[in-house]
């Protein structure tokens, strides 16, 4: 196992030190002034990863070969949602798209992603793919978190397709529009199960943050949640649908804003609110393979 | 599948209404009153269940079969936390712990397992045991949502042991200590990554809602998770070892109000803070079997 470093801040389904309370010793937080006014954060949030960037193998980010991100705060709002939206779209022929559907959906599922599969035609709405790993969707970029490459055989795969067998784990679909909203279908199995018969408080915990993640990149380059929150309402029964709409409230600071509602199909049940803020960093372009 | 069901609350992992903000038409919410004062909401909350098991099949609560538990607030105070220890720690010599000792475990994790283990032998520390379902740890209770039991042959797991495959998905050993507070040693595995090589936010939320349900019921009998609220700090390496420190805070008005700091074992990266609100209510004997 390798040694454990202090990471850097999480991209798609991630985390970043938080500007908020005290900052630990040896946290990119402590790079951040919690006391300044918000209207100066984003400027120490970026003299914070240039200090990172210069500090290399010393102080808190000691001992990782990172290649922290240039942070440009006209880039990160210059690249268009269209183009972020084709990169994300690419075509891979090659690869299991997860969100098409297979034969454990519920009707109700089938029947919404139908519909929003009609809205992609002429409404604007965007089918975003989904493969077993977060690395088949960022290649070509670099990251924040671009270290050496490891010889690493496992099986590694984006939390939310951790479970290969059809309907047994997370059956999902998300739809995006360049509005800044998205719909996520999301249909737990069996192995998902908090209380007998009834999805786990986490696993829509976890499917609400991938959500996010995956909204607040295409809706401007959000990469790191900052905070999630979430009330839960009611229960969703295994095998059943849980409709997430997903907008973002509002872009400022370098942050999006991002809140949720967890519905059932007939939108008679709320199954949970939530709400969540992410960090704007731009990736840059970069060859090299994950 | 079975017809959509507004569903009861959830238990260990779950979820339910909260009486915050507007209440929803069809839903336990509606149930409760938000302008009331904290004080008298647990009496609303009471009032509310007795009101839904009444309503049977009637109105919001249409559809289901619920057997909702009978809610005294005295005896809802009154089981030890030794009772409900010993009843949650049966030994079930036929079923698969997963607490216990794996190969894939990283050294951090065998370290701090043993140290814990050492504890229960004077310290009072209770390690607690870990079946694939939830099914197994509250056989002989009857929950909110005693549902009539259905002929579903599918492999129903508790979403943290959603993967069979000893290192590949959640590798965790939860110790709990009477004076209502608890240690999850958490080690993610490849099929819980978000950003390539680090674990998804969502898992770590899974791990802490699945930690704090457990030490909510052991502490005080809390079933129901209100709210859910995570500030990410830094990343967690796939294969390293996470120490969540969660601390009953306060339990007041039937609420237990519970803490968690997300930290590496040497104490020096913390991953995240988080809280939860967990709703106290007492499950009745039962002999039936999920």
């Amino acid at each position: 196992m390798p040694k454990q470093h202090l990471p850097p801040p999480q991209v798609l389904g991630g985390t970043l030190d938080q500007p908020q309370g005290a900052a630990e010793k040896g946290s990119l937080a402590s790079l951040l002034q919690p006391c300044q006014p918000q209207s100066q954060r984003s400027a120490t949030i970026r003299r914070g990863f240039q200090v990172a960037a210069r500090r290399g193998h010393h102080g808190a980010l000691a001992g990782g070969p990172y290649i922290l991100p240039r942070f440009s705060p006209a880039s990160a709002f210059g690249s268009s949602t269209d183009s972020l939206v084709s990169r994300f779209c690419q075509e891979k022929t090659d690869l299991k798209n997860y969100t098409l559907p297979n034969a454990s959906w519920c009707p109700d599922m089938l029947n919404l992603y139908h519909e929003f599969l009609e809205k992609t035609k002429a409404d604007g709405w965007i089918r975003l793919p989904s493969f077993k790993s977060n690395r088949n969707h960022i290649q070509g970029l670099k990251l924040p978190l671009a270290l050496t490459v490891t010889s690493d055989k496992s099986d590694c795969r984006i939390f939310t397709r951790c479970i290969k067998m059809e309907g047994q784990g997370y059956e999902y679909g998300i739809f995006f529009h360049p509005s800044k909203k998205s719909v996520c279908l999301f249909q737990p199995g069996p192995s998902l199960e908090g209380p007998p018969r009834f999805a786990h408080g986490g696993s829509l915990a976890a499917m609400i943050d991938e959500t996010f993640s995956e909204t607040a990149y295409l809706a401007g380059e959000g990469l790191f949640t900052l905070n999630l929150s979430i009330r839960f309402k009611n229960l969703i029964r295994v095998g059943s649908l849980a409709v997430l709409n997903v907008d973002v409230e509002k872009i400022e600071d370098q942050k999006l804003y991002i809140s949720c509602v967890a519905q059932s199909a007939d939108r008679q049940t709320v199954y949970a609110k939530a709400s969540g803020t992410f960090l704007q960093l731009q990736l840059e372009e970069d060859s090299s393979q994950y």
